[in-house]
């Protein structure tokens, strides 16, 4: 039997259902990467299936187990480019995968440049952060100077970074897929609450099953792949003129409402998948 | 004649060595990262010679040239890979290059637990920071909790995680090396200024050229080779014991005492380089 | 029947009582300072007790208060004074009432002056910062220089600065006092956990009740005083060779603790002087 | 002749002129509170001018001396409150000194209610930050509640909190007066650069000599008596309906700007004020 580490800070609902599948099939044990020191390279396990919050536990404790050669899901490279927007846009694009109109800002200076090409009105991300914080929509050039003004207060560099993107009327919804594998495990559409531009679940979206086109499939594929991702959610923009364009990917994803939405347990799939790529 | 791009923020005395030597090979443009806006895959250049301080700059910089697939020195890969201590050091792991034993903490408790592995004294480190600030030598685990207590304060993830590493005892030296296109261009020996174990520079070490025997250069090679370094500076350690130790990668490396202690320009050879580089 | 707000973030055991107490004697409202906007000098209230934990969030609604001259305990210039360590020391010190001797050092460098001053150990802590967080002990000066150099990394200013202090053995002990509207209403002793120097209830103290001698009464006294607290608690400690010596000053007070190891209801005793002041 | 000490971090050009007309009349010496440690309540002068730019590093500066009962230019306590905007207004409007409408809101939820009840646009402002930085002016409720969340990532409270005030159409200008030891000594126009409403000479404003009418001087001489500054400069907005209102108070003045408007040298004028002081 495979001995797998299961790491985490927080547990939530899906680390629990990894931890139900996972012991069924696996010698599983849970790891704290809270309160845990963890070696760079020295460890017992087959695989270790990283689950922490915090974007950089998650990639530090994946690239601990990578030192010593176990098969991580996902990997630390794919934590990294995933948890930040702009490689995966830089990733996605190098890849010839559609994604919105957008460029890096450094300042408030260069911002303002990004927008007058792109025209208004704008959306300024960081490269990191979740559940649409940090996301602005901005209508003119007073309002980006003071945001952008505003943004040079924040403390790091991830948060302090602007992408300057071209604003995309998506009618407040998008389409989320999960590729497990290099298989598409299925897709859920988020229609954005009212009121709110933003379709995040965790403001207050709601969500219902979707059937994926050959296009939609292909391009996710594509997404999982140049992110170099074994379980990742993907997150698509359907556009009237441009068709599909991959908006984020997400390297820890969470997936109790696409469990709730298709039926689909991702945990179960996770654990078969990686027993699979256990035994090559 | 090729397009070339040098990407900078600060014009330090490298920056200028390396638009002299440019310009005489390449059509060479300045491009000010911290006021110039930089469209994710989209410019006419060939080559992008990547040189901002700031870190995320310079990756997210390399990035955006990437995402249209210009040839970057380095690729944002690596820049991310050696500006962070713990992804280098697993990488390095993974590659079988030898460094300093190291775990990753993510709490004063995991702290603690680490340094009970190692022994005192332990050096505390933080992913990110540069010229040997954020790195801490503690003695016992009273000073440890203090240290480690007052760095949860610190606002960034990478910079409040810590690498909890055993101390070396090596006499206030290290050893520097430059790589570049797969080949050792050259060593340095720092010696650290009195009274201080760090050997940075910055910190008051001072320089002189350094032979390098077969062993390292091996080691060097291997370690610029892990990160996919096309042009980058390792840091090694010489221990009594183990030989030679990577410490550090440097993935936009300044080089100036590098020149003056070995009168090797590395801007030439950069420059020599990517010409052939980009003729493949 | 007065009116008094009992203006809150967080509802903790104390906030509990002192709304019990408050509702038989006075038309009372509770304000919850984090999702009210509090007008600058309009309100219709005769008193308002200040009970935020946060200490910005406490100072800025009683200033709110004070600008339409309502009686605040505490007012706004004491929850500064008090929650600022070094200006605490500072209006201690102009009093004439004894405190540990200190220095305000706002780099490394100044830090280092101050403790070879003093002589090793010192003490160093940041002027705001509850609980024991952010104070430290520190034996030499390549610790010391190693903490302050890490120091320069917290980003805001009060808990940068640094206030470089002797260091007193107080056995572990200290003992705490509560005046209320300029009389002593009682003292209990705290005695650190095991192989613990700071005395705080939150790093395992434990407490019991302390009868204070005519000295130490006069100081608390002296002590409330200086920063104008109609109710504050104070941190003594007390020496073999300078005898009692304030340490701190709370400006919003817990008294869980105290009522627990005294018996006396700090919530009635502010209740009832509440509305004696009220009454003038 | 007695002794004074000129605190300073950054020397300007103020502080220049200070040194050159204090020596002349005291014996002068400058104390660098960047490098020196400042004991709390030791030290052998008569009177400290305090200039240090860091708004901390001057109050602290100024406790230190307090504490052994030195005389202060400004006090800390005017430091305090005049560098801080939420204690200016309350202040002032507890002196009943008009000043623009203001709520204080300590999350985006309360923010968006002070908007409602002031009506849009709004201006939001962080109690801390000088020339400019930290203040918005904010036309609708998406605006607001981006703005405002995305201060919440501000690492200071004192940068996070947010005074929300009415916007005032002030003709992008605005009187700045400076008040020594009780008396006027002369006001100052600022008059905004094109496409710039804040009239702050960092921000491109002009300055021109201002003759102050009675209710002019008798507003300025009550607002520097409600922070209990002894040399500070008091900016105004003048209004059609409400006439004139106090929007700020630096404890910390440049005049460099005054002086070259108005021809009276606010140096040599505190020097006179502070030896008449002193001889009290």
């Amino acid at each position: 039997m495979p001995r797998v580490a299961l790491v985490v800070d927080v547990v939530r609902m899906e680390e629990r259902m990894l931890l139900d599948v996972l012991r069924s099939r696996a010698e599983t044990e849970t790891v704290d990467a809270g309160s845990m020191p963890l070696e760079v390279g020295s460890n017992s396990f087959d695989a270790a299936v990283i689950r922490p919050i915090s974007m950089y536990r998650a990639a530090y404790a994946a690239a601990s187990f990578e030192a010593a050669r176990v098969f991580t899901v996902n990997r630390s490279e794919t934590i990294m480019l995933a948890g930040d927007k702009m490689l995966t846009y830089a990733r996605l694009a190098a890849a010839r995968v559609p994604t919105p109109r957008s460029f890096y800002a450094s300042s408030p200076q260069a911002a303002l440049k990004a927008a007058e090409k792109l025209g208004y009105p704008v959306v300024i991300k960081a490269p990191l952060g979740s559940w649409g914080r940090l996301v602005s929509r901005v209508d003119n050039p007073v309002e980006l100077e003071q945001l952008a003004r505003l943004r040079q207060g924040l403390p790091c560099s991830q948060t302090r970074s602007m992408i300057v993107q071209e604003y995309l009327d998506t009618g407040g919804s998008d389409i989320r897929c999960i590729v497990m594998a290099g298989s598409l495990l299925g897709c859920i559409r988020r229609i954005a609450g009212s009121g709110e531009w933003r379709s995040n679940v965790a403001l207050g979206a709601r969500t219902e099953a979707y059937n994926a086109d050959p296009a939609l499939e292909d391009l996710v594929l594509r997404a999982a792949a140049a992110v170099k991702g074994f379980f990742v959610s993907i997150d698509v923009f359907e556009t009237r003129e441009r068709g599909y364009l991959v908006n984020e990917v997400n390297g820890v994803p969470e997936f109790k409402g696409f469990y709730r939405a298709t039926g689909i347990n991702p945990a179960v799939r996770l654990a078969e998948a990686l027993i699979e790529e256990l035994k090559r």
